[in-house]
């Protein structure tokens, strides 16, 4: 007997067919003996439409209010779902995450989970009951209901495949796995059969999108992962720790090409070159929530003043120059320029940094492609270039042909 | 400074223009100087269409799992109504039943309060915060969700009005308040300035229609509980305790006519008169969940066998025929008939059994209306006649025109 926690996406369970679909599935896991938690998604569009419903009365929702209002749209499936398993004649429970035990700190909208109390899920469980649990929700120390921020299904799942020791942590989504490439790209994307949790952070752009945090909380807690369609018994990728290959050497290869076209890159010209001009520039971005992704320094030939580039989401372009504009007589820079039609390509596997040769290999691709490369950057599993956002996918399919990833290369 | 519970219906929140206008409502009595907590029903049809849901994935749907279902739309409406108090800009805060402290036994679907904890609620009443709580639902000891069931909002308010020592707890509906009998009958009656628990509880169908558990708590705790439209600021109806009036000879009057046009009469004729046939007879009824109203014994001439008739809601009578059907033969009946044809007239008022005159000019106004008395029970504020169905309005009139409770009588 295995014990397993499943997570459905709102996508499979988006209508009362659907959901008899799940419970069908759940059932299975059942009858086959193993004991099953499953943590469910709002219906479909509930959660936007929750949104929608709060800008009728509010210009700008209060975060707590939002966050308990939203709360509902993952009680509504996991009761219909409870219900869809008790007319199949199995013995189920439906649990709010504050009955699942899921406490988290009051960061509403994106709240961090702190503690999973697994109490009340094993009395359950031990009743011999298909256990199903609301993602994306927690509680506070004050009993305030809180949300996880888009996509925390996901995370609830992981945190609570961790707190149980679940055998394996099952996210069913509309997509069959992780592809070496977006399949809508590269009609020729393989399906992996696994994936090490740091390069399905990198990949999470291809094929099924996980949230990062549960990949990254999977990781902490090698909590093994499985990502599979909820329409099909294909199977799909398995995300595990590095342990199960890390004496193999042929870990060491390319696993994916990983792709972002919504790249914009900022250079502020002529900073004076002295301490403390990087974090003057930085530190505004961060506390204004402003992601940065690379970032690039050179030195000017004369010394004294240095450019800084750096990229962001395009969609915080505007916000990020505001913000600059304001800290940009502290550094006395001479100017700003700035592109938002660029994109990212990425080379992920493991340790490639520790391997010569895939760096020039995949900027001799992208040069005989006629692709110009703008900034490179690396890391131990990805090396990444900054190239026009209009050449992005010719990049992606170059690279995955090129580095021999095509189902039939 | 006074605190009020106030209650608004799903009618009254139907909408946002509606949530807005009842915000605007809350507003003024804040800046009147006054604490105000409100009790919330879902969005007008939103309860019947979660039930509708629910039969979506299931034929008949586990009580706890449709409890926290139904939770969700109190849950919607409370976190809108909060919101836009905040965009009007007042510091508002919503709770669920469980945050506000609602404990109920675990009778999914119709639960019982069992104790109102007011500590969250008076502390956010003292960081001077219009606090909103969702009716209708509650907590049980295991941390599961309960409704109180239908109308069960008011239940919540008063007991709410209770638990804080309100001023007074004030019932916001679509009907201006509680009148001498059904306007739609009688467009002449008189809307009541004030009404004591007990006359409330049989007025219960003329005008407002409130749960009527919620006057019972209300009478038990006295709490001074006034009726009025949520869509005007005329006067509504003070519903309060004898303490006000029982020294005054002046209240022992009419107040108004009650009408119930759904009931069924049966009669078991040739009953063994012996002591236990009553209970052979009703105790199926009530453990089958069946609510017997007027109950009428008459022994026959040669004193061995007894009738013994009854009425229950006419939706009740096929299962009360079944109920009786197998118990007949412990009772040695003879045989049942019944009726599903009947209405029921009352003329309520207080003190009204200590009064005489009453009564015998309550029959000679049907009388003289041509209308057949079918039985008669008492009670202290209280006459019933059981009358046919189709002469039920006709009496509401000629009783309302007869005891002078015309606007103009």
């Amino acid at each position: 007997m295995a014990l397993y926690v499943h997570k459905y996406g709102g996508s499979s369970v988006a209508d009362a067919g659907k959901i008899v679909n799940v419970a069908r599935r759940l059932a299975a896991v059942h009858d086959a003996g193993h004991q099953v938690v499953t943590v469910v998604s709002a219906m479909g569009d509930t959660t936007d439409e929750l949104i929608g419903l709060a800008h009728t009365v509010s210009r700008e929702p209060d975060l707590r209010e939002l966050d308990l209002l939203l709360s509902t749209g993952e009680l509504v499936s996991i009761t219909l779902l409870s219900m869809a398993l008790r007319d199949l004649g199995y013995d189920a429970i439906s649990l709010s995450g504050a009955q699942a035990g899921i406490r988290t700190d009051d960061t509403f909208g994106k709240a961090l989970i702190s503690e999973v109390d697994p109490e009340r899920l094993l009395r359950e469980l031990s009743l011999g009951r298909l256990v199903i649990v609301a993602g994306f929700q927690g509680l506070t120390p004050d009993e305030d209901i809180t949300t996880l921020g888009r996509g925390g299904s996901d995370t609830t799942a992981v945190a609570l495949a961790a707190a149980l020791r679940a055998d394996r942590c099952d996210i069913y989504t509309d997509v069959a796995g992780i592809y070496s490439a977006d399949p809508r790209i590269v009609p020729a994307a393989r399906k992996l059969a696994g994936v090490g949790y740091e390069e399905m952070l990198e990949l999470a752009a291809a094929g099924a999108k996980m949230h990062p945090r549960s990949i990254e909380l999977g990781a902490v807690y090698n909590v093994p992962i499985y990502v599979a369609s909820s329409f099909s018994d294909a199977a799909g990728t398995l995300i595990h720790g590095a342990s199960e290959t890390d004496k193999m050497e042929d870990r060491i290869k390319v696993t994916g090409i990983a792709c972002q076209t919504n790249v914009a890159k900022v250079t502020v010209q002529g900073v004076a070159d002295r301490p403390g001009v990087a974090a003057a520039l930085f530190e505004p971005l961060a506390s204004a929530g402003i992601s940065v992704d690379t970032i690039v320094q050179n030195t000017s030939a004369d010394r004294t003043t240095t450019d800084i580039s750096f990229t962001v989401a395009n969609t915080d372009l505007a916000r990020t120059l505001r913000e600059i504009e304001q800290s940009g007589d502290a550094m006395g820079a001479a100017s700003v320029v700035s592109d938002d039609t660029l994109a990212s390509v990425s080379v992920v596997g493991s340790g490639m940094q520790n391997t010569p040769g895939y760096a020039s290999r995949m900027f001799r691709i992208l040069a005989e492609g006629g692709i110009n490369i703008d900034m490179i950057t690396t890391s131990e599993i990805r090396i990444s270039c900054i190239i026009s956002q209009n050449r992005a996918h010719d990049a992606v399919r170059l690279l995955h042909e090129g580095f021999a990833l095509d189902v039939d290369g």
